[in-house]
């Protein structure tokens, strides 16, 4: 289990596949993301239609609703969500900091609290407060029971001084260490089979970025992630620490760039040599009437699209573009009809699906 | 086109098969409802599938949004919302009346000025105002293209005095005959078959029901509709209004029964000899969280479905029910995800045809 193997190389770019318990994943893939046990709009027969191989599901949503010991108690996530194909679950870290960031309570007390072992924080539902350690992570992402699922890490604010950067890595390798031990600890008393990945922290420096990939590069677990990019900084400066990293990265195991979801982006990562990204942006873009195309996006609130019997991409082969035009997703949108929405977010899904599947051909054409 | 077969009898209930340009219905038939040119949520593949043979459409609302000539401009209703079975659209007369009544605007201007002609109104999108005619409605319907087209009529409320029930029913016989007049002027021009269905009303007053049958049976339309009812009175009432109705009505026509939607009134309009019925109540009930069960009505945000790994219905073997629990359903729902709205509207309708099914059985059982 969780055996990787590179199929295909072209410069630093590849192929690959990577086996777990529901099913080899074939790399570079692009993994659609449903926060709160649903990717939205979509049922997972469309996901499979459409290509998507692998999912997530944030922890961080699940823990607080409906509970990762509900989802424990109705047979784990891929029965609760009736998703027979590989997941991968975050650590809830990126939320816990992002969702609280600078943000105080009514008494001016900080939402969120770093201590050596572990976040203090309040929940966005209700404001109740919440202690989250690398093994209590652990033991949410082993009864949510995703195939892969992440270390916790601390995802400082790009703009983060270097002494504040210094000390959140050093807190996520303490971390990931710990998630390690427990996770083990986890693993035999199961039946699961779950595989952990470590997040590459640092933030814009390029020093501490690679004492962090060395840090998780030792740790030898089944993959490794870059976590803290494209999260506001110029894609300029993203670039110029991924490629920092990638020299220093085992070869062997699977890459995962956090976050990245544009259909340049998604390039840049492939050409880099990333395996695997996630991104709400499909979906999200897909709420807000907004459709990916090969000559960039189309938002279809725009008059121009009243009468069009165009489909959003003439070139896209998805069950949207096969069967509606533009005027009627124009006009669903415009209604806000839920169906306007789905279809939406099937394109766009698929549309990034067809990007990866462009630049492995590239791979595979030597 | 349009002949209507009687298949099989059993007291007053029957079965038949009514021949469209779109396709051959088998009544009974539970026709969902698609406001704006979409049965809310539902893809028509997914309608197909769980058994819709025919999907009504809005004439007020798509007359207003977007267009009835941009709906002709891009091929016609089928086209525009991609289906290609039969299509009913009704008269906008329900909605002129229902969405305006007793209202008025902030100068204290009536919103609905009812004149021989035909009724001015102001749209509930923009108050920007408009005048429908038996002829302007027929226009519309025209441009929409469905298989069955409605006769504008004036629904008066459940309340309403004897004299004014009967000066509505008098106009509504005048423009049902008006309509056709109109229609048979439209379909010389045009390559296109509609049937007009002409609307009974009279309100809960037993004598001008039995005019207003008189009179639009006389008008020897392709089939024959009873409005004006299940708008707030008692059932008992509506029934007792149905029962003075149906021997009056032509045998060898469709009967459709307006706006009639759950179990218990379907079987009893099954049992009564109606033959097409509709209503938004499926997929109103899903928007809210609510599913038809065999065992009435299931509230899914109820805390005893939390850890419920059963289906919504066990009898029921709609997607849905064979693929999520309602533990999931619940999540869903409380999350206000879009997947659990699909879900539930999917089952509910699903739930409708079965229910019709099953009275066809008892018929075709002799």
């Amino acid at each position: 289990m969780f055996e990787f193997k590179i199929t295909a190389q072209k410069g630093d770019a590849r192929t690959g596949s990577f086996k777990t318990p529901h099913g080899t994943i074939e790399t570079p893939v692009f993994m659609p993301v449903g926060t709160k046990g649903t990717v939205k709009t979509m049922m997972p027969e469309e996901l499979k239609q459409i290509g998507s191989q692998i999912i997530l599901a944030n922890t961080y949503h699940l823990y607080l609703r409906p509970g990762d010991k509900t989802v424990a108690v109705l047979g784990g996530l891929h029965k609760f969500m009736n998703w027979d194909g590989p997941i991968l679950t975050d650590s809830g870290g990126y939320q816990v900091f992002s969702l609280a960031h600078g943000t105080k309570s009514k008494s001016g007390e900080k939402l969120v609290k770093i201590k050596e072992n572990g976040v203090e924080f309040r929940s966005i539902l209700d404001g109740s407060k919440h202690f989250f350690t690398p093994k209590k992570v652990m033991e949410i992402e082993h009864n949510l029971g995703a195939d892969i699922i992440m270390a916790f890490d601390e995802c400082p604010p790009a703009i983060s001084s270097k002494k504040y950067a210094k000390e959140a890595m050093e807190r996520t390798h303490r971390w990931a260490a710990q998630c390690k031990k427990e996770h083990e600890k986890l693993l035999r008393k199961s039946e699961k089979k779950q595989a952990l990945f470590p997040i590459i922290q640092g933030c814009m420096y390029e020093d501490l970025r690679l004492q962090s990939t060395k840090f998780m590069a030792d740790l030898d677990l089944p993959g490794i992630a870059i976590g803290g990019l494209a999260v506001g900084e110029p894609r300029k400066t993203t670039w110029k620490i991924v490629d920092a990293i990638i020299p220093h990265l085992p070869k062997n195991k699977p890459r995962y760039m956090m976050g990245i979801g544009t259909p340049e982006d998604i390039k840049e990562a492939i050409k880099r040599g990333i395996d695997m990204f996630d991104c709400v942006l499909p979906t999200r873009l897909g709420r807000h009437g907004t459709a990916f195309t090969s000559k960039g996006n189309l938002h279809l609130e725009n008059e121009s699209n009243k009468l069009s019997k165009k489909p959003l991409d003439p070139k896209c082969g998805c069950y949207t573009c096969k069967n509606y035009t533009r005027a009627y997703l124009r006009h669903l949108i415009m209604e806000k009809e839920i169906l306007g929405i789905h279809l939406l977010s099937l394109h766009n899904i698929a549309f990034l699906h067809t990007v990866v599947n462009e630049e492995k051909k590239k791979i595979l054409r030597k």
